[in-house]
């Protein structure tokens, strides 16, 4: 088995973070902008000296403007908390900012940048022990490539025979297998979690959640026939035969963000005797092509948990989604949790907060809720 | 029973809260005054034309300069999040800032200001179901008087007829019970986490913490001789003789903040066929008085949960008796969790974190921990 262990964004804990501007920790090594101000305005400063005209996208266009230095300069409104995507058009031509780091979103490679919260630090890495993160190559005969996913292995999976629970961890549409360690920072997350002693030791499986079988079409984004084969017949069967699981259905989830948590939702729904833990953050069930009659309390017994999350600042329509089926789970007498992320919107600090909330309750006795 | 309802702190739910200078959510009714700016300094205006000095004491004395209208003015550097007590000092006369709320704290009435985090608005009202918090008086022959205590009735109390598991809530020294419900904003907690159904619907006692009886002398501060005689004797027959509770050890927790979490592990720890679930925030066992050998794994199976945490940022003595405890459990093999509410110190926030993350996890089959 090919092993590569991947070198994961450092974040040191500041909780003086955004008492002074500060390059921002997405930024490129050794980058000193984009520059984060106190008040979660951002500085932007581009050194292109030949050019007619330069601006930032970030959620709307803004032109830079030359400074005394002739270097091209912005600082926009204040920005909310969270992770960012961000493209720069230099004369017409739409491209990445020298920097940032990039990151895979919306399709395609793209500047980010990050926004701290002054909260918990509860994502950002800490002097406790750390698990790994590794690129993991497979074949897949119903694809007829060779897939990769990303693995978080806790610390201590090294040594000694332990096995472990397995959390099948989904990105969202345009995303890959690398956005939740790069702009999720899944790794800090469950590193403070599993030292606090809060969530059990767990491996974590991201892979990328895209499969086209031949011969197979897909009917929508929201069909997930030929992915699900691959999860199934193929993911699932590769991680428990190459890494120390536990493999009943008590010991393994499946959660994801946005169109992930639809995937997830379908994945599991269909396959109960294989998932007992169930999260959708942003995203969850009653996607196109399922009817609300499929949710019922047989869902009761068959799941531990099901998580369904939102952000309250997402767009209406992305809010809906979720709050409706969190209605559908209300009315069929299905236990859940509905957790909603204060002041985010449809972005990483939603998911990661959601992360936060939901492995804690992972692979513990089934508990009992108050609905 | 003698009933009184008592009117909670609102405090609405504002995402831009920290993105323009706002009044204080501390500051009575109709007051503008203190506010806090965007980078979290705060403004303080105190209208006293003829003192000849003003000064705030905010964990170190600032004087104030009159302004042009005359009016005393200061904006202080950037404070941390979070609680905090201050009073005002005109011409060497010690006083509350009239713009502020009056707080019972470090033994006396005080003004307080709350810098809000930009934090999952956990504390803050929603738009959920309220339960009720109500000033109960109840007697005690023990000590001789009429004690009060804050107890929360979740929502949905008043009508059917569930039984629910009772949380017993301490205060800090120097505090009384109304540090929970007016600084702790221990209501919107409860009503925000049993409506996301991460908690299971609970009743909170909130005692005052200090009790005197004649003819039992205390040897110091962490004797608490006297206060367990009451709770065990009086608080807890009375709480279960007047309210809805269930009374077996698995739905009785207790858990509190600094002294009172010296106070929740000496009385757990002496009453275990009472006590299923037990909580130390910043304090919590090995006090004064008590040695490391008292803390072993019999611990394990008399407990369902051991909960203890601490702030990053409290001074380095309060936060190594947390530390040591931690390691002294751990040396010892008892499983706990070990929460660290990152860049706070020894005040509310440390605490609301503390509960927010304890709640949840109360009343439901006990869970295997990663320690």
């Amino acid at each position: 088995m090919k092993k590569i262990t991947v070198t994961v964004m450092t974040v040191m804990l500041s909780t003086a973070m955004s008492m002074a501007q500060q390059s921002a920790i997405t930024n490129a090594p050794g980058k000193e902008y984009p520059k984060v101000n106190p008040d979660r305005s951002v500085t932007f400063r581009v050194d292109a000296p030949s050019a007619k005209s330069v601006s930032v996208d970030l959620g709307g266009r803004q032109a830079l403007q030359k400074n005394s230095e002739g270097v091209w300069e912005l600082t926009t409104k204040p920005i909310d908390p969270g992770f960012h995507y961000y493209s720069l058009t230099i004369d017409g031509a739409r491209t990445t900012d020298p920097g940032s780091q990039v990151f895979f979103g919306s399709g395609h490679e793209s500047s980010g940048i990050e926004i701290p919260e002054e909260c918990m630090g509860y994502y950002l890495e800490r002097d406790v022990p750390h698990g790994e993160v590794r690129i993991q190559k497979y074949e897949s005969k119903l694809t007829g490539e060779t897939r990769e996913c990303y693995i978080y292995l806790p610390a201590g999976y090294n040594e000694g025979n332990r096995k472990y629970p397995v959390l099948y961890l989904l990105h969202g549409a345009g995303e890959d297998q690398t956005g939740w360690t790069k702009q999720g920072f899944m790794n800090n997350i469950m590193d403070n979690l599993i030292d606090e002693g809060s969530a059990v030791p767990m491996i974590v499986v991201m892979d990328h959640g895209v499969a086209t079988i031949p011969g197979i079409q897909s009917a929508s984004m929201f069909d997930f026939t030929a992915y699900e084969k691959v999860v199934i017949e193929e993911l699932i069967p590769f991680i428990d035969g190459n890494f120390r699981t536990l493999t009943d259905r008590n010991h393994r989830a499946i959660a994801g963000l946005s169109l992930g948590g639809f995937q997830s939702f379908t994945i599991a729904m269909n396959n109960r005797s294989l998932f007992a833990w169930l999260g959708g953050f942003s995203g969850s069930g009653k996607g196109p092509g399922t009817t609300a009659d499929l949710y019922d309390d047989s869902m009761n017994s068959d799941f531990n948990l099901i998580f369904i999350s939102t952000g309250t600042k997402e767009s209406a329509q992305m809010y809906a989604t979720v709050k409706n089926f969190h209605d559908i789970l209300v009315n069929a007498g299905v236990k859940h949790i509905f957790f909603q992320s204060t002041g985010t919107g449809h972005e990483w600090l939603t998911w990661r907060r959601s992360l936060y909330r939901l492995a804690p309750m992972l692979f513990k006795t089934p508990m009992p809720q108050s609905r």
